[in-house]
């Protein structure tokens, strides 16, 4: 399919020097509206030509204002990065609204993996379509992404290299490591072209260019970045229609997730006492056994106002050494999150190997909160569902534990916990009359609710509905599912 | 020296139960007086009871809201963590201003790893210099720094765990681990006892804690929390007192370092293209082995406006390969930044193992710009000097090769290139007022650099001065620099 990009298109040096002051000029505008823009813009350089890619990175660099550049080329993974899921280092790497980010070296880096046999297909594949999903993830959240793919024959890449080594003054960037690019670029090729094909999107395509002539390909670049850039400068993306509001709608009355949840349920105090010691030093054995195997757990809990997450919490992490768990409690995204998309908070907090990292509120927010108060647009929460399951399913493959907890109480258990608050002193500020407000959507909650964990429950990840009414049985309840699931994660890992 | 905090100190269950929950709502509301505040909380929970230390770390966050506390346990250092200097790690997590962190496990296990060996008697008197150098920092920067160490005797240890182990709702959570870091306790005692006292300072006393009783134990460590907090929300912190104005004064018309320089200097075309050539292609290979060898670089580029720093930067990134640097341009900190230590944004674009970070400008804009225009206070750009020493010197430690450089020209060469600026249309967003009015400040700016150069040149990272009226020159020198200094290093590390 890259021979279709070889029709011998240069500049010559004449046309390039006329033209590139302008076009640095545009460059270097464009970058200036996009600082107050409410975008991002992401570049990737891939290529069969990694002397071309890596000539692109710093020309993009010298023409535009390097201040509002972020460059990042991907090597091997660190170990902090292995342990987390595959996207991870991508994420953290993403451009806030406003900035600019260029990627380099990790498409190409995948397929040579592949042709190398260094991953497998099953793994590849998987890649492959986290790396499609992402891209859709961003572009529908306004994300501007470019990417090009450099191409050089293999021949016309020899000569060069030979050209090059011949002059003393142009030879010194080449050695070994060069040649051994090129040797493996036959076998390396096909799955480069898989890449090109599978993650090829209506709102991000690939521009392959043509990169014999170095002119050529610095203002085809160029260009299309300029292009690509003022367009989106000057139109607002489109949010993307929202589905009819029957696909979600309000199915009032009707049976639903949390109406069949039997909130009588309850412990006696001994019996409470002897079932939590008796989990709790089972899950105290399962963590060790998970932070020695290097597997790590995730544990996200939503609940009512008042249902005893913190309460659910701290029994569980009473049974973690310190050193084990984070606990990452989730408020209204601070402005710096706000410059991202609504997941990027949430991967930066992945676990590092063999930990838990246990959320106090979580990524659900957006189909819970934001789109009951409208904080989100219909279209927004509404693809947020596939974005989780996604977000979610590359934790599992990961080989992490992952699970997630509602804790149910009646509107009547939640008023009297209300006003036990009222009159416990230190724990007066967590009541506030927003507390008071929400009870009066507690209907859309519950619908909500039994879409969210409808849609979201998945095999590998899934939802545990707690009757908490009993602070008691709750927590015995959470921990018995912890210990379960975490149980079997590890026994399949074996 | 631990002995004397073992004097049978004890809180009865009922006179625990009667205190608690005042204390929880005395620490709550400071907790949300704090969010408003300009400093930040570091509290160390460190001891020789690690059981205690763990339990105190849970307290701690169930008697405060959790929400507003990060809790960092130091474990075995990751890969990217151990090609940083030492302390990155904890530079990375440090509390912004309004915030609070709880750090736990890592000066414990500092005593432990020098018992069995694991790092030698230089590591750990620079660890401990560098520990005591970061305190220092925080205190005089406004940070409150609570240190605990949690003592129980052996013995009482031993009886603890046999008592548990004997009752299954309380003996869980003991395993081999526990009564493993007990018999390594004889050997580590003395290196904990020498870890309080160097690290014991005006502004960050080590506070023991008798830890027999763990009543005692929570209420005492909570109390010195909060009477701390306290105190420190009623009143501000000192900057301390500036040095009498000799010591950094103006030695208006003498000799200095820059009036030395011969600004004279030049290449012809062809000279420069050679001469460019030879050290690129040379820097090109160094940089490559430094890679191999997992050799980190941090070159510090200031200089005057307009004397050229982004071209001699462009001409170093384009002998190495994209991955392999990063640019980091510095600007006025951002909001976020500014709720740290100012150095604690350098602190966080450390390269990882065997890359190279540029920066364009540094943190010698504390003695440079913020002295000058009054950003920083007079103590601040003061004790800046050392602080800087000290950063620098951590790298090079750590086997990094660290070079700065300060670009000279002429007022009237300066002059010559504004202007010319202005009549280059992509490089006129690079000209401001401001630029213009800096030019007033010179002779101020000579006397600065002066003392910055005399101030912090170490035999271990020094600064060029650089002749750079001829760009040409400037390139050349630099690069040649560059490759003297990375081969030095890459030699000494055979």
């Amino acid at each position: 399919m890259l021979e279709v990009a070889e029709v011998g298109n240069k500049v010559d040096k004449a046309a390039y020097k006329a033209a590139v002051p302008q076009m640095r000029l545009d460059l270097v505008n464009a970058q200036y509206d996009l600082r107050n823009a409410d975008f991002s813009v992401v570049i990737w350089i891939a290529g069969d030509d990694h002397v071309a890619a890596n000539d692109m990175v710093n020309r993009l660099n010298e023409w535009m204002d390097a201040r509002f550049i972020d460059t990042r080329v991907f090597a091997e993974l660190t170990d902090e990065e292995a342990a987390r899921p595959q996207l991870w280092r991508l994420w953290r790497s993403l451009p806030p609204k406003g900035r600019m980010s260029i990627f380099a070296g990790g498409l190409m880096r995948a397929a040579t993996m592949r042709a190398n046999g260094d991953i497998d297909e099953a793994d590849f594949s998987r890649w492959l379509r986290h790396i499609a999903t992402m891209q859709d993830q961003l572009v529908s959240d306004g994300t501007v992404v470019l990417k090009f793919f450099l191409h050089t024959p293999e021949k016309k890449q020899r000569k060069k290299l030979k050209a090059a080594e011949k002059d003393p003054e142009q030879g010194w960037w080449i050695d070994q490591r060069d040649w051994a690019q090129l040797e493996k670029l036959g076998p390396t090729l096909p799955f480069a072209e898989r890449i090109l094909s599978e993650t090829s999107a209506p709102g991000a395509p690939w521009t392959i260019v043509e990169s014999t002539n170095a002119r050529y390909r610095d203002l085809t670049v160029a260009r299309t970045i300029l292009a690509a850039l003022t367009a989106r400068l000057e139109q607002p993306a489109n949010q993307g229609p929202a589905l009819a509001d029957s696909v979600f709608g309000d199915f009032d009355g009707q049976a639903n997730v949390l109406s069949g949840v039997d909130l009588s349920k309850d412990l006696d105090k001994e019996t409470y006492r002897r079932e939590l010691a008796k989990y709790q030093a089972k899950l105290h054995r399962l963590a060790i056994e998970a932070r020695d195997k290097g597997i790590s757990t995730v544990l996200a809990f939503e609940g009512w106002d008042a249902a005893g997450k913190g309460g659910v919490i701290r029994r569980v992490t009473q049974a973690l050494e310190a050193g084990d768990y984070r606990v990452v409690p989730v408020a209204a995204p601070t402005e710096e999150e706000r410059k991202y998309h609504y997941l990027w908070r949430f991967w930066r907090d992945m676990p590092p190997g063999g930990r838990f990292v246990i959320f106090d509120r979580t990524w659900y927010g957006r189909v819970l909160v934001e789109r009951i108060e409208g904080f989100a647009q219909p279209a927004e929460w509404q693809r947020a569902y596939d974005e989780i399951n996604d977000f979610e399913s590359s934790m599992v493959e990961r080989g992490m534990y992952v699970a997630k907890f509602w804790l149910h109480i009646s509107p009547e258990e939640q008023l009297a916990r209300f006003q036990a608050r009222e009159d416990t002193p230190y724990k007066q500020h967590k009541i506030t009359d927003e507390d008071y407000r929400n009870r009066e959507k507690w209907d859309d909650y519950v619908n909500a609710v039994d879409q969210m964990v409808l849609r979201t429950t998945t095999d590998s990840a899934r939802w545990h509905v707690i009757p908490a009414n009993s602070k008691y049985y709750a927590r015995v309840a959470t921990l018995k599912a912890i210990t379960k699931g975490l149980e079997r994660t590890l026994r399949r890992a074996q």
